[in-house]
């Protein structure tokens, strides 16, 4: 056995609370080494040394890693535990906190999750189960109101730069929410919408008004109630990193240096008098200071613009942008005063990386998930990995969370910040529709970004900006018709949005698994190569493709044409 | 390479703040099979796919593991990294936040610390350093007024059964606290002195206000005014965790049931209707309570207590009973609000397993080391590991904590939960002096429980809180010299408090270890074994033994008798 691979630690994500008296307890082995794993366990003020012991099952598996979790039920959650591990020849290794041992250790150095607290347990969103989200960047989704239009307005359409304006707004969404409904859209996303300059709002001046050219108040009242009558949901994106050169704080700073109020609401460096110096986001960008939200003056400002929001217009939830600069203990605060207000709220943190730390349960709901993207764009846009290497991606983000948050991260391909899916995978289609089989049929939230669903394209920042595309004649009406059908099998298809997920088959560029749900299955079967693939995979029952319709019948295999895929239904 | 071996993530223990623009980076490898470790870093807002590269130091090892770490400066603390690990071949594989690769990752994947913030980083109390812990169970330690003794009070040494009293009392201590100060006890820690009926005080009746029979508050104020005219510190025990049966509010709730007011400060159940049921500590014990510090009333309650003995008596902290079953975000406020009073005041967490998770810096500077002792037990009371295997359990407890906490751990071989240190010997002194030279020469704050000193012995509870023996007829006095003269050894050479810990040999029962200051380098050996050791070990330069003050000299090694030690300063 290689007994560097084993590895497990009393926290997130290898151990937690489930609910009151349950805890899911997981650990790492060295792929293949396992035949059996067995947690032995007991509360611990038990005082004999009799362990109780519960096998455990394989969650997952990688080229390096297998994962073996259960779930164990004792009093308060006061647990003791140690690890069996039996190799296929019988051989057997145990595990606890004081190392590695020949022959069970029953009396000190037992792994301990001391207490679950009903106040530590996370609560998963059971609405994000069946979501799909759309993200919209105001300025470029629809102009549905010109009489707000900002001066120099471009035509729908036009060449986009980074200063450029269009008029969109939020008349422009409410004229378009059915579209996005009979899309099947149910959580909205908008970039920024409080009062700036730019065109993204990303630099605000004022937290608590509706940037005039994006409409009023009104307004997103009406299209909060919009989409609350027809069972959607919309979240606002939250900038409390910095603010923007205009915000009233950072002004009276500009004014009053030293002396002003607000001073420790920003990052100022004093040690050049001639220059006026402060932290901005990321490389000196004036236009954004960073603020100091460990100033409790600061941090309750921003917690009030949270709550404003949400008891005022009734949004969903918040974005949280560049959230992993920001101190952790304000996010801890603001989730407080958040869920206070609206228990099923969400808080997506803006993390372009893993961003673990974020994810414990006590501070984000969900990530846009990068990871995720990247790993997408290696295996269908590059192709430079195979699906070994994909699924291992997948697998290993996975592991790293919270069961509950990995079913709620928002599974991007494109965003605001990056080049548009269609443009990475170099205008071809297909490659874009077998991404997105894989998006909308894995754990998740698929995510849309504005005009993906119609074929938009663009590199990074500003040409991923471009006007979205409302003339049916430039629609890819196929793609559409695609990312229709696609959120159609995930709504009727319990499996998709809850299952488990097993991978089935990966070899060379194909992929198979599983999404077993409680009453249904679901296989997909991907072949992400320029060649036809025969996937070495015996599957009986009723088969039915849900995308085609078509009944489907394994000989002993199936094989695949290149670049396709299958969406089968077992009954 | 055993790729399984390799472990990163950008979190505590493996990534996190020096200063504010420093961080701290560790990888772990499988053991020997790397011989160079390089930390490629960068700006992670450096637009290039420039990185800069640091050698990382072995930082200790362990028979599975090597561990490799560096610090690394970036602006702000923005930093975006990976690993190239070479193997002695000069293979390199590279590891960022995607997997391994045989390939540097440049682009996309690295491994990401967003920020560090002032707020976050973990200030170590420079105080601790030279630290020596003494523990007190006031009942039993001197009685110095018997006015106020209770009644039944039993004569001092007598028979102990759980509930004996033998009228110990704050007076005892004032009237030794010259005692301590000559055995070079820097901090003392006092068992429960609150108002309680028991002898220990677990079970408290009132959180504000001295037990009668320990003294007055004029006592304890006299008390930490004698430890801090001394330059010694004083910490208290705050039982948190569950209150007495009599406490004022559970009373009101024994009284009044569910018309309480104070019915939501516990975990009260009405399952049935007749029994009046309750959480409590442990299994059932009903005079123990369990406190819902979930509730913002009881917290704000319990805070206060925290702050009063701070403010109103100028405690230097606080030990914390059954930490580990205590909501974590009770702790994080706890610590908030001692150290806005006391800077430098200590918090000590009671957690009898490794309890990493209140050792992220925000809530807890310390633990009672409960692994250190079972290690140490298993390796010089029972002898039934070699001392590989038991510098394996050192190094695995000391990697697993930040830097500045693992050197601020409460060392200890025994307290008054444990059964005496010289009893677990069974009575032998060397073994207990071979497991005190360690106790004393390593990293972490010695710990010592009250009498041990003079040759107290005891098993498990009640026989480990037997009377203090101060006729110095009862005393084993060549004991008493022992300790001192360790401590005194510590005091005078500043790499036992400050210095890394290496190791130079483990072979069968035989261990050395060097610490290494900035100015002085003491090399320690220990011989626990029952056969005289030959340390096959080579050291030049002007040896002396800091105990005995002879000259040593290595002829291509040295040789130690059965269960003796050295401790040896390499000018």
């Amino acid at each position: 056995m290689n007994l560097q691979g084993l590895f497990h630690i009393s926290e997130i994500p290898y151990a937690y609370g489930v609910d009151d008296e349950t805890l899911f307890i997981k650990i790492r082995v060295a792929a293949g080494d396992v035949k059996n794993a067995t947690l032995y366990y007991k509360d611990r003020y038990e005082p004999s040394d009799e362990f109780t012991s519960i096998p455990m099952q394989k969650t997952s598996s990688t080229s390096l890693f297998d994962f073996y979790g259960t779930n164990v039920r004792v009093k308060e959650g006061r647990l003791r535990y140690f690890f069996e591990l039996e190799d296929a020849e019988g051989k057997k290794v145990y595990l606890n906190e004081k190392g590695i041992f020949e022959t069970a250790p029953r009396s000190t150095g037992q792994f301990q999750y001391p207490y679950v607290h009903k106040e530590e347990l996370y609560k998963p969103l059971l609405w994000t189960r069946d979501a799909i989200v759309y993200q919209i960047f105001p300025d470029r989704f629809c102009n549905g109101d010109r009489s707000n239009d900002p001066q120099k307005t471009k035509y729908w359409g036009g060449q986009v730069d980074s200063n450029s304006f269009f008029g969109g707004d939020i008349r422009g969404i409410i004229n378009h929410i059915d579209y996005l409904n009979d899309l099947g859209v149910t959580l909205i996303y908008l970039t920024p919408i409080f009062e700036s300059t730019s065109n993204h709002k990303y630099n605000t001046t004022n937290y608590f008004e509706i940037d005039e050219h994006f409409g009023s108040k009104d307004d997103l009242k009406e299209l909060v109630s919009a989409c609350h009558d027809r069972g959607m949901r919309i979240v606002l994106d939250a900038v409390f990193n910095h603010s923007g050169y205009d915000f009233f704080a950072f002004e009276d700073v500009r004014q009053n240096g030293d002396n002003s109020q607000y001073v420790n609401w920003f990052y100022i460096n004093n040690d050049d008098e001639k220059v006026f110096n402060y932290r901005t986001f990321a490389n000196d960008i004036r236009d954004m200071p960073k603020l100091n939200l460990s100033n409790p003056e600061t941090r309750k400002y921003f917690l009030k613009v949270a709550q404003y929001w949400i008891e005022e217009f009734d949004i969903d939830g918040w974005r949280l942008d560049v959230a992993d600069e920001v101190v952790h203990s304000f996010w801890k605060e603001m989730r407080t005063c958040v869920k206070a207000i609206k228990e099923d709220a969400i808080l997506i943190g803006e993390v372009m990386h893993e961003g673990k730390l974020f994810l414990k349960g006590d501070e984000f709901d969900s990530l846009m998930n990068y990871p995720f993207r990247e790993a997408c764009l290696d295996f269908f846009a590059y192709g430079n990995i195979d699906s070994q290497a994909f699924i291992d991606r997948i697998i290993l983000r996975k592991e790293g969370l919270l069961k509950d948050i990995n079913s709620q991260m928002l599974n991007l391909l494109d965003s605001h910040d990056t080049s548009r899916i269609l443009s990475v995978c170099d205008g071809d289609v297909n490659k874009v529709m077998l991404a997105t089989v894989f998006q909308f049929t894995t754990e998740g939230i698929p995510y849309i970004y504005y005009g993906d669903e119609v074929g938009l394209s663009g590199g990074g920042d500003p040409q991923c900006r471009k006007c979205m595309v409302w003339n049916q004649e430039d629609q890819n009406l196929a793609l559409l018709n695609h990312y229709k059908k696609l959120i159609a099998i995930r709504k009727h298809n319990r499996a998709l949005t809850s299952g488990d997920f097993s991978v089935e088959y990966a070899k060379d560029k194909a992929l198979a698994y599983k999404r077993s749900g409680d009453d249904d299955e679901v296989l997909v079967l991907i072949n992400n190569s320029s060649q036809k693939h025969f996937f070495d995979l015996e599957v009986t029952g009723e088969l039915i493709d849900l995308y085609s319709d078509e009944q489907v019948t394994f000989h002993n295999g199936l094989e695949l044409d290149s670049m396709s895929f299958r969406i089968i239904a077992i009954k």
